[in-house]
């Protein structure tokens, strides 16, 4: 088999050559040689015409500077010892990205430099590993060996044993034996055997653990080691509820199966939906598809790709469709922002997943943007279809995505219209990288966030802000409902911010229909949050030819038994503009909201008691554009503009503005609102575009148990009423309601009418 | 004469069209009659090649969608009422701007749609201004009528000129006697005669009124107002020194002239710096250039361009080289961030000295960069050139830059390698828009702000900030000395704040050169911010090729015979990533710094004591990058780490982070400190590069008032000593010194030596 892969390569190689000669040296390439030195000659000449070059062959060009360059200064495989950030992390980090590339550059150009600089790299690692003893740090669920965590080793070994698989025929038999019984048994057996609780999780941890024992194990020919990650370890009856290092439990009450089936049969929901977000998805796709193309090549009876219903294509499409304008995944739970479509993670999964079924044409379009391929058969088919123009439009679309192995765990929903993005998350916990923020929401344009997620309280490998691992901020702030858009009760995050009360219980979707572009709906509740209390919250994304944007309504109603203070926070994302209410501004001392559940971290700026049923106004400014939020407001009701980065001793928070609508001892409460991009300005020009609100009132006609509706008006004189029945589902029920000048009615659960 | 411009004009429409045809048509248009229809038919066919079309093409299809729509909604001309931002406001000001492109339309397409449409407008305007009382919100020192300050009547008049211009000749001689005896001549009386305190300044005001007075004149072919604009009005004997709404004064003392010659007299340097920063210049420089352009047409015996050796022209070169690596302008002074060279103003500027002088090869790549030109022969003649491929690289250049009228006030100093700029103020005050900053800095990069200049607390033209006037914030903090990068003693800011008493000083030079592009280095000293006490600022761009970017080296000495508390703040752009000191952070409540000068309006959030003699870093993160200041911290020094916002009451300060150094009463310091841009991180990747300093020690071996002496050492064993002669600027001197370990000895004030 792998002399079979050897040739594919071969073939690969000789048709991309051939390409690259028939556009630049026709006469040359004829009937000559290809030899290594030809290779790297051609590649020079033809990186000064960087623009006729093909993708593949400008990737191949910048990864045979950048491991060149890597070899020309030496192999280092130092002792382990620091955390992410440090040197030897870093370093050994660098070193199985830099070794998996150059078994790349192997297979293409048969260059026996590359062959010998990962043979050495993997004999100085050879050398070291069977002495190694537990990294010092100690600080890990699963402590690793190369690294502070076991994690980081799986990540060593899926790419590893990718540079081990490119040389393995130019390796002595005894040679192969020596790292073999030295390196990588020994490495499969602590990052499984050893290592149970991080191998045998339905989690992205035990994927990637999975996927290395897996892909050593095929390179190997090892069927021990193939079916210890295809099925996992026996189930150990004893397993108890000890929580990993974020939080989240490390076995699942229940948990009947492990290994890599399993991990594709729980992880994801049946329309690709994955817990713990999109973040994370990315992050475990990688070894989910590096492992199902080895398994698709070497055992093709298993048709991974075909495995339950093509769940990896229906993950991969759904992480592709998480994404706003600029292609950024919503950093719902614990996210770093500005991880984008653009990650290697994501090129691998288009490229892999176009290769296996070249009929996603608009998998080009984001292998277009993403400007790279991978440097095999999958990303050299990707770039040929892009040069002969068969890319399709990609366009993201409007989507229900339920949550939890059969999709009936909540989910999330995603409204858009041109580059407005609308996004509900009424999902499940998420496991231990999840937040307590259910019915949160979050707003996207063209600029990116309008109404934030504020994300995860953690700057990824950035060894100055603790190690690059989760900041303690995470856990207090950042999880906390109140850090969300969402309806804080009594100042305590849902579930009272525990995990044990979160995993037990999740949301449900009520109904969502974005059929009619411009009047998309979504509508979501939860009783579960707090007890005897039911959060209901429908959000609409409605388009009209007389406003320059859509307009988001959100109409969030909380009921409950007993009297409540209830927190409605706003995490606009700019400067404060102006209001039409006046405020009390804390001009010489600013003091924290609370002192738990996330309000401890949020500074009191600006606050106003309200004292009479109206509207109100919020109008702020942001990368050149003007927002404007319009409430009802209720007298009793008490407003308040806060900033994040109270008790925050080490600079870990940003100082994100937010409007908080409070209102006290309520046992029903509607918090009706609008938001509008409206206008624009250019510090060029100097020259203020539609700079105010074009909404002029926003009305609730009628707000119980049975009935919400809310009358919207904009300064033009045209208005909409929105009605919603919030006890039936009933498709075919005709509601009529006398309202205080006109009679409704409509037939379903809601109604978006235009007057 | 008029009839002269028309045939320009005729000739350019031709030459142009000719030139699109040849192009697009070359069988049509040979022999037929370029109609007006034609015109428009032409550039809707050529609107679908856009990418074929010449930039003139371009614009002119543009602008004729603009003012094509804007003639579709009809003519509006409401009775003035707003301020700013408002309505009555924008619509004038939007009228001025249409009417100006008309008459460009006009003049090209001669279609009589923009002529009628011109003229129509004007007639409406000339109904109305006859009874116009003064405008009723009476908040500036020179109220006008149609807009809330004369200063907007006179760009109404600069810009309605050319439009009257355009379609003089398609009036009846008894229309335009009632369009100069209704509208024009009250008007140019009104903003000359009536408004002596508006016109008879030295002052960008009175260059727009000198300017608009004299371009209706040269329009009306009236010598009287043409001679108002070049020599103003006599001067009043009585004039007293009051102050325009900016705090500045309206009169300088001992003012013995005025108009337009006048203004090119006193208000540029020799080589074309403005005593009120770029952004100012950029506003300045519309109306001294339209008139001007005005002036070479139909008055070339003044020979305008060469007035004062070409004065104009230095001062636009000398405009566009205070810019950062991506066009913006140094926001010193009274500025809003954001303004770059891509203002319309710059088109202008570059437009009309390219045509001038088609040898300015390098404004061709600027107006590339612009992406627009002007709608007549000076924009066409830079499009043409264009299309020739005639421009040449513009490069910003290193510059010393005199302040005051012979060049003798202090100045600006501009340090650059790549794309690192270090500016250094140490100009004379600026009138009513300058700062209480002498000696202040600010650091650029690729990115954009490294150090900032925290600018004007102003939000021009946005109604909700104040009509888009200067914020109380601005006088109370942005000007304030505490705001800049500069030392503060005792809490109170330079000259104590009073501008009385910065008009009467400025700092000096004390060298500078820029030869080694590797080695830049500037020093300037002022004796006057505080009674007795000399700053002495010398600041040093180091290029290394053991660094990747260049260096800022600071060295700041202060020296009074009455110990003072000094100050040095930081406004370093970023998020604090770590420091090497342990901090005490506000956790629970916030306080102001101050109650005065500025202190009053930044928050305390950290501070330390040094109870050693040491180095000292704070790393802080911005747009992808890492940045390091390492400083020279002495024993009984505090570190305030603070944010601005303090004592704000509507929101219009920005939270943005300084680090303060406080030296208790002191009458000797030095503050030595190196900032260098280090690394980089990308949040798709994930991974930090160089993330921690390359600077391994600061020390400082010598500091006396003879004498500064330090040396800098980086990770990798490369060292450097800078010795400072803090009393000599003789070229030919010897310096020889025995410091601890080693003999320094060099020739002239200063020496940068590798060690």
């Amino acid at each position: 088999m792998i002399k079979c892969h050897t040739f594919i390569y071969s073939i690969c190689i000789i048709v991309m050559m051939l390409s690259s000669c028939q556009r630049h040296h026709p006469m040359e390439a004829a009937g000559k040689e290809l030899t290594a030195p030809k290779v790297q000659e051609l590649t020079k000449e033809i990186m000064s015409e960087a623009e006729q070059l093909s993708l593949f062959d400008k990737v191949l060009a910048e990864v045979i500077a950048e491991v060149d360059e890597e070899i020309s200064q030496g192999i280092e495989v130092p002792l382990p010892k620091d955390m992410a950030g440090g040197y030897t992390h870093e370093r050994h980090k660098r070193n199985f990205f830099i070794l998996e590339k150059a078994g790349n550059l192997y297979r293409i150009t048969k260059e026996n430099k590359y062959a010998s600089y990962i043979k050495e790299s993997l004999m100085a690692y050879a050398d070291m590993y069977p002495t190694l003893p537990l990294h010092p740090t100690q600080k890990s669920y699963a402590t690793g060996k190369i690294f502070w965590q076991c994690l980081n080793d799986a990540n060593w070994l899926v790419y590893v044993s990718q540079a081990y698989g490119a040389i393995l025929d130019t390796l002595s038999s005894s040679e192969r034996n020596h790292l073999e019984t030295q390196l990588f048994r020994p490495m499969a057996d602590f990052l499984s055997i050893e290592n149970p609780k991080f191998f045998n999780r339905i989690h992205n941890h035990s994927t990637w653990a999975n996927a290395a024992v897996g892909m050593i194990g095929l390179v190997m020919n090892d069927k021990d080691l193939i079916d210890r990650a295809l099925y996992g370890l026996p189930i150990n009856e004893n397993n108890t509820l000890t929580k990993d290092n974020d939080g989240g439990y490390i076995y699942q009450q229940g948990m009947a199966k492990a290994g890599f089936l399993a991990q594709l049969d729980g992880s994801f929901a049946p329309d690709g939906y994955f817990t713990e977000g999109p973040y994370y998805l990315r992050y475990a796709i990688f070894p989910f598809l590096k492992f199902s193309q080895a398994l698709s090549r070497r055992m093709p009876e298993l048709d991974i790709m075909n495995y339950r219903d093509g769940i990896m294509t229906k993950a991969i499409y759904a992480l592709l469709n998480q994404t706003d304008a600029n292609g950024q995944f919503f950093p719902i739970n614990d996210a770093q922002k500005g991880m984008s479509w653009n990650a290697r993670e994501l090129v691998t999964a288009v490229d892999i997943l176009y290769y296996e079924d070249p009929s996603n044409k608009t998998l080009l379009d984001i292998a277009r943007r993403q400007a790279k391929v991978l440097l095999d058969e999958t990303g050299l088919a990707v770039s040929k279809a892009l040069e002969a123009g068969e890319a399709e439009p990609y366009r993201q679309t409007p989507m229900i995505y339920g949550d939890g192995e059969d999709g009936s765990e909540g989910g999330v929903g995603i409204l858009r219209n041109g580059q407005t993005c609308l996004v509900m998350k009424y999902s499940a916990q998420g496991m231990g990288h999840g937040h307590f923020d259910k019915l949160s929401y979050s707003l996207y344009d063209d600029v990116g966030e309008v109404v934030q997620d504020y994300g995860a309280a953690r700057w990824v490998n950035i060894d100055q802000k603790g190690g690059g691992r989760y900041l303690k901020e995470n856990q207090s702030f950042a999880k906390q409902s109140i850090a969300h858009n969402t309806a804080v009760l009594n100042s305590t995050s849902h579930y009272v911010g525990m995990i044990e009360k979160g995993e037990l219980h999740h949301p449900f979707l009520y109904f969502a229909n974005y059929e009619d572009a411009d009047r998309q709906i979504m509508s979501a509740k939860d009783t579960n949050a707090y007890e005897g209390v039911e959060l209901h919250r429908t959000m609409i994304l409605l388009t009209d030819e007389s406003l320059p944007n859509p307009l988001t309504l959100d109409l969030f109603r909380v009921s409950g038994e007993v009297p409540a203070q209830v927190d409605l926070p706003l995490w606009f994302q700019g400067h404060v503009l102006a209001t039409d209410f006046e405020y009390t501004k804390s001009l010489s001392e600013l003091r924290p909201l609370g002192d738990s559940y996330g309000y401890q971290h949020v500074w009191q700026q600006a606050s106003t008691a309200i004292d009479e049923d109206q509207n109100h106004t919020l109008t702020w400014f942001a990368q050149g554009k003007f927002y404007t939020t319009t409430f009802s407001a209720s007298s009793g009701e008490e407003l308040i503009i806060g900033m994040a980065g109270a008790n925050d001793p080490s600079f870990n928070l940003r100082h994100d503005p937010v409007l908080i609508r409070r209102k006290p001892a309520v046992t029903d409460a509607l918090f009706a609102s609008v938001i509008e991009s409206h206008g624009t300005y250019d510090p060029i020009s100097e020259i203020p575009l539609n700079p105010y609100s074009d909404i002029k009132t926003l009305d609730v006609l009628q707000d119980d148990e049975v009935y919400t509706i809310i009358k919207l008006s904009t300064n033009e004189g045209i208005s909409w009423i929105i009605g919603i029945a919030n006890q039936s589902l009933d498709q075919s029920m005709n509601h009529a309601l006398s309202l205080a000048d006109q009679q409704l009615s409509w037939t379903g659960p809601y109604t978006i009418t235009k007057l």
